[in-house]
């Protein structure tokens, strides 16, 4: 029997890394796979289907959502985004583990959906630290990273709904700690014990 | 602040290979520590209080006992053992992961007395292994062999008790995975949710 792979969700506040640490995990783990949203805007130039989004009509979507086939979805600037359900489910059962990386609300949709999923939150190493990242960009006015900061801030509020908290110190230590979590769930009791009961106890 | 260490428990059925787990892991990882148990019974020869046991007299124990002092003990062969919590509690105080390699009946104790310790149950990949394992020793006989495995399936219907199951399938494996679960439940939210709160959280 082919082991199921794990769905692992990554949120955090905008500028404490997630992207990063999803992207340089990807390049060492050719047995995970990034989730592909599903979109109603328009492909952008450069853009491929399938491969950085699946580019839905608004009809297609909405029927999706009938169908009760997204893990989870959302409305932003009146596009439709969301995680096709069957895409990832697939995946999963083909033994792949399934990075989705999404901000809190989505992934509280997920959890609905997908409860076994594993809930990982990305922290700053300090609020300091977050807000010289938000700086660094160089591009955002003194406005607009305050904003961003409030935003983070009122993120951390929904860290009891993670399973894990990964400190961004380093993007190479918060790999290997990604790494880790993956490793060790897969030994979580409750996901072998029915193998340990088909093969180690008798009735 | 100091982090705190770790207290992981690992059991497993005679056989299944925890004692060489522990000790393998211990030889690459100076941050941790094996718990050192107490005893009424005579030192052996070469056998150093403090290294191998802490040789108590039946007094000293029974008056440890009425204080609450072990996390863990039991008699047998009409000598007490157990596990002196001071000593186990101020090593983790001070950092470091201490692993206490111990039966059911104690890890249950243990449960009771610490319950955010990590209890990993250490499996052979087969019954059928076991056996072999057990066999392999080649100093017991047939009836011995059967006792043991008898005993070591009782011990299977402990494992909704842990957290984790540790496949020995290689040690070398099992020691990296078990690397992984320590660091990984260094991540567990509800572990780190106090500093979190303390530093990113503001009421």
């Amino acid at each position: 029997m082919k082991e199921k792979g794990l769905l692992i969700v990554v949120s955090g506040p905008s500028g404490a890394g997630k992207g990063t640490i999803c992207q340089e995990f990807m390049k060492s783990h050719p047995d995970c796979a990034l989730s592909v949203s599903a979109t109603t805007r328009a492909p952008r130039e450069g853009e491929v289907h399938g491969v950085n989004y699946f580019f839905l009509s608004h009809d297609e979507f909405k029927k999706k959502i009938d169908e009760d086939g997204f893990l989870e979805h959302a409305i932003f600037c009146e596009n439709y985004y969301g995680t096709p359900k069957d895409e990832v489910l697939r995946m999963i059962e083909s033994g792949k583990n399934v990075i989705l990386e999404i901000e809190v609300q989505g992934a509280l949709q997920v959890r609905s959906h997908y409860p076994e999923a594993v809930f990982v939150f990305v922290i700053p190493p300090s609020l300091e630290e977050l807000e010289e990242r938000l700086r660094g960009r160089g591009t955002e006015s003194d406005e607009v990273i305050a904003k961003r900061l409030e935003r983070a801030k009122a993120e951390f509020n929904y860290v009891p709904k993670y399973n894990y908290i990964l400190v961004n110190d380093t993007v190479n230590d918060a790999v290997k700690r990604l790494e880790a979590i993956i490793t060790a769930e897969k030994c979580v009791m409750t996901r072998n014990y029915k193998s340990i009961e088909e093969n180690f106890i008798e009735r």
